[in-house]
């Protein structure tokens, strides 16, 4: 409930619209949906500027379908559902407009075309970690911004990343998606200056322990800009990178 | 070297102004000075948007003031010099301009005013986080940003944060100062719409293994938005809120 | 063997009506059953007030029928098998009085219907908790408790935890499940005034590892009042909230 | 701000005694004192049933007079500063009626005597343990709680723990104190039917990683009813245990 | 090659029965056979006092039978293979005389009778823990002790334990077997005065970490006498308890 | 692109046959082939001695055969693919010319016989390190450098290992490879004086912790000599030794 | 209380001699001594062979003079204080009669000569473990122990240790010590038939980690016949080693 | 003991010129001179191509004079004290005549120049680093290679790094220090064609963990040819850069 609401209803109370109980009761209820399983947020846009997410890992096909279909009867669109397997992907499908791309296990309900604005790039390592580029490109692009993808542009064959350094200082704000030794994120941060998240990724092997190698580098990066989002967590970078990209002016 | 100073290089080779072999020295060579010890970028401004800073910690007071005295006599005003001890810091003093804060070991050698622009607000969970936050808030103010300080409003005790809720939400940027359980970045992000930068701190004992407790909660945060920098990093979160905070606006 | 039959025994021997050896037997042997692979303790509702409890985990279907058909057969009620999986289930079910919930995974063999008194308070953070939830809730409610299921109220959206503050604050115990961050256990601790049990589950990816995110993160919890049980330890945590609800009052 | 206190003001609203902004305002700020570097709360005791702790760690003598003063000005009595280090407390004792205990580094101010009640007992492993076993008892008794200190009783020597099964099974709350491989908590959780509060210690070397041996061990114990509080946190176990003591009965 | 050999060599070439070239080479060489992806020490028993082992986990059926009959072809009998699945097993008993578990998956190729001497106890905290326990045994067995085994006596349940202190104290050597918390060998180690060999379990779940809890739990022991063997290492425990079990008197 | 590359454009550029714009650009390209997924870099032998060596684990069989396909059509040979499960390469084997080792997983495309130089060892402690040697072994061989490889020679049997001094010190680079403890790189380290590449690899259980236990081992190592790959890292570990095998002499 | 106490107690109680009241007090106590900060066990001899140890690290000069005083008082010779620090062992000195080792920190109060049997072989990988082996030879020594060193034997020069194979295989019992890759015990396992007790020490530095990797390897290692006990803790090998040491013969 | 060695003794025995005991006997014992504490080992060079080191970290200024001068005594020069604190150095310097250095806290004792071959680069990441770059550079330098030290070429800023390829590309083997992120060595792994030694050091703060962020980041390079040492471990770099920078060549 935001302030303005607040004030709608103390107002209401003054004029004698609405008893205090009533209020008081109004004002400890948040706009949520409750279907037993889950409490559904509908004013989240208001409140964060972006629908909620559906986070598709711990449920099943049936309370997607319940969850997204409360949505898009309260008028969502581009629902994103993050982590939706392919099995799971079809049952959605078969009851909601679904787009699904295998790739990223990235699935968008109710989608409609918006133009996109801004830019952001989304650079990776290896051709191991196109599914959380994937995961981050997809998020950005459902929330609205461009996305350029530069995959495949690892430190080890630095010649592959400078090639590219054009379209890296081009963007608002860079994905960095790394596995391994995770040191693309401070290669990239000592050659732009628009913000840099950086993906650790959970690709590698061996004393990488599913992602902690690339984290750690990541977290100890010595380019200034830098930040981090969880392992193998595309949807997160993607997320905060329209955030940022789609920011307004600074107007002092 | 940016691609208009290679342009520029080619240019001369092609008028004959300069041999093939100076330019590919040319080239190859940064627009750094070395002096034994470190190689100082002094057109880092350019590239990246800000000036080198002097991490202090592994420098000796002389060190500190070689590199700096070269930087002040190469024009640069407002450089930052962080983790610098109080006994250096006096060393420092004596030979250059130095404005010092003692809790957050920040200086700042040859200090201007200058205007500052959007805003940014720097929360913190509880008392003992503040050299963490005045890092990170002295960090940005000294980039340019406007900052607002929140001290002391951690998760257990939700009243004090959400009596500020009007100031988190009228931030561009947020950075969220917490250690034990680093909860307050996780609640903020659900609150606002801006970016929100996670800074666990190593405050606190026994399972809080230096910070780790907090890190681990921040990267694994449930709410949209945040990312984390390292441990204890303010200077890094001050830095990225101030790129973030002086974004233009996009242009679609 | 309880200090009672301690000192019925020791009358016995000094009455002649035991001799010392018998009596030495008698002291150093337990009342428990040898049943090869296991020791059924049918004293135990004497020494702790609840029922042996099966783990069924690491145990076959013959086995925990075994188990539970001689706890049966010594009269008890509500004998609690947790971590069973489905196809074991279905096999007790076959030789014994068995209600299953396949979500938490819980059994109650020989279950009879027990008024339910108190309050205990099972609350989540999200959907994906709800197997440890109503390991907790079954858990809590056959030893006797009355329970309210607040699920679905992690911290990112405030709103939905405060509208339960009513709930909460009539607790006599809170059991705080959650992954992820785990910052739910801190902030109900700032809530009530009533012991929180917070129970760290493995829900989640990346830098949780495996639940560990959120067993440092409640570990480290800035809020008193909380206590903290292994993670997804669902059972443990209704068992020691069930045991904190049923307390009798403090006569000084 | 309290259920009731909402309501006084939405009727004042109503009344016409209040305008809706200034309720709004007041709603939305919590009854602490902010003395900038920290926001004393001193409604706390309304809403968690005890007064606010000072946890002295990372604060000055100075900071630490300050806040007291403020508790001792608003009329608190007993209250607890933790980890106060002996220099501290004599500085603060200078300023402030202080009870100060160097072993536990608990200091009391503005203590005055109240009846205390129940039953908490406090075991612990080894002499060592010493100093988190009396900040845990002052602390409970301090809150209220009649404390019994059975120390050293180790199961290494089991005799020694198993003379005292009186006095624990005489408990309403145990909070078993140990370090190196913390198996007392699993001892005496076999032993009682009350709730068991176990604290790892950081007393032991090699291979006990500052406290983590214990503390895994007590997560892990294999008895129900043992919760699990930080590493060295005595404070903590006692605040939980005195809560748990002074529960009213359960009157279904 | 051992020193008899050794001398009876340089004899043979002080005679000149053979060449120091030749000596050189037999010097150098060990009494193995090399099999090309094994070397199969036939000396062993010379040097170690007991058969080389088996350890099946990393090899096929063919390779296992293939050094296993090597073996037998050289006369052994008794010959331990060890973490050999069912179905190895079947292929292995097809082509030599062998007697298998299934619990703890411990096979004998060549099995003989012999006489059992000493005692070994081998005590575990749970049902679970039977594998290990049953492969410490058999081990022990095969190797010529005699072994009581005392399961599902964990701490947590003290009488089960104590029930059986004579059993405990007249062995010349106990394998402590447990997961989860561990403390099973610390209350042993206190009641005992033979050497006691803990052997931590990944029996578990949560923050157990694979055994780790007990592992830890089992080095830390307050009791002395203690040693530990690696998680899940049943042969380790049992073949180090034979070897102390059949120590001969200390005769000054 | 090289040096020379450079200075070659920067003359055309003085004498007029390219634009400086046209030199801008190809300076700034790399010469990869961008086929979508992944950017194949055919000069990586100009620049590092090898063919570009395709990590098979993370790509599809389609994506490996279309990456090998254009590696073959520009020329070249021995095409090493590592990581490369039997069914993928089945599909490989049937698009392009491949020998394949199923052990070792290593696929060979487009194999030419070339004559082998130097000597590098290939040791390892177990038969259960077999894959990871072979990977070390055929990675030398297909590089162009002499292996003698010396299985099961581990530590606990050292007479095997001591058989073979001659071979390991007449090597030019040792691979040793070990799980468990990893002794063997010390023990080889004290006997050789050659370079000495640990590899520890994933065999063992417990508390090995998937190699870590080898690989602490032998970072700590107290030999001089020895550097370490990460674990299981055959491949890399046999890149290194034919780099360094294959050294020219130093002509001071 | 031993089995033939607890006799005697029931035929007192049989004969009238004692109440069965005073008989279940008698059992429930066991026979320490409290002296208020720790309980003197003057039965361990009689329980597990050796008098109570006193382990100094957290005690106070004061504490241990009140806890051996005790002891002496009760007639115990040869007690052993470890981890005693030089200025406490003054002060100890002082009132107690003390031999002290400076470099072991290890002190014997009311020393008597006695007669030392059998052979334990204590040896270490360098120089700098010296302080661990003394604790672990001094501890044997004064428990009856006759004990050789062989100190500075680490693999990486082989012969060192192969100098000694003859001293090695006429031990009992070995205590093998070493930091770093902790390699020692391993080869030593190898080489001879007695039980080897393997010490890790936080010698080393980087990845050692305070003596993990020695700890580790030495869980994993591939001999049979090593146990491990705590990082750095040689009085528990020396106490281990001398039980051992001093086992009477197996009589079948 | 060598081969040769062997042979001669063997033909002595065969000649009569030495009993077989005698024979024994010298061949179990090795070239080394042990003075208590330490065993030295005289005859290293011949084994291992370079004279012992002294690691000075764990012994006293009196042991090192012990060692070094028996070396010098026996004629050894150019004898490495690493680790060598400077109140150490002091007291050696007084001793023998001994260069010293007190950034990387190496000494040399009896110091003669020699000619330097090949070419070793040393090249860091930051100022920080000097101390590991510097014990490495002076280690190759000592033991006869030339070096050339690239410091403060992190790839936060390339243009530093890229503008020292051609010394890079001109090195026989190239030592890469760096501490935070540790990209350094993937960077470098990407631009030369010889072998590259990674040195992780704990120069960071916060989730570095005291040099593990680069130890991994480095142990997971995604460049080939890079192996890597223990944390700060500057010596062992150094030492085998110049084993691999003074290899002969390979004569296939």
């Amino acid at each position: 409930m935001d302030r303005e609401a607040l004030l709608r209803a103390l107002n209401a109370v003054r004029d004698g619209a609405m008893t205090p109980e009533a209020a008081a009761r109004l004002m400890g209820r948040a706009p949520f949906e409750d279907i037993g399983f889950a409490k559904i947020d509908h004013h989240r846009p208001l409140r964060n500027g972006a629908s909620e997410v559906i986070y598709g890992a711990g449920k099943t096909a049936a309370q997607i379908v319940a969850i997204a279909g409360r949505m898009v009867a309260a008028g969502s669109e581009n629902i994103l559902i993050t982590r939706l397997e392919a099995d799971k992907a079809k049952a959605v499908g078969e009851a909601l407009p679904l787009d699904y791309d295998p790739v990223s296990r990235v699935g968008v309900a109710n989608r409609v075309e918006r133009p996109l604005v801004g830019r952001v790039v989304v650079a990776s390592g290896g051709t191991s970690d196109l599914p959380v580029c994937e995961e981050a490109a997809l998020t950005a692009e459902t929330l609205g911004s461009r996305v350029t993808r530069l995959y495949d542009v690892g430190v080890a064959g630095l010649h592959r990343l400078l090639a590219h350094v054009e379209d890296l200082q081009a963007a608002r704000c860079v994905v960095a998606v790394a596995g391994m030794e995770g040191a693309l994120a401070s290669v990239i941060g000592g050659l732009v200056d628009c913000p840099v998240i950086a993906v650790p990724t959970s690709v590698g092997y061996g004393a990488n322990f599913g992602g902690v190698s690339a984290l750690l580098s990541m977290l100890n990066s010595c380019a200034s800009g830098v930040s981090v989002v969880n392992i193998d967590n595309g949807f997160g970078a993607g997320y905060l990178a329209n955030r940022i990209n789609q920011m307004k002016g600074c107007d002092a």
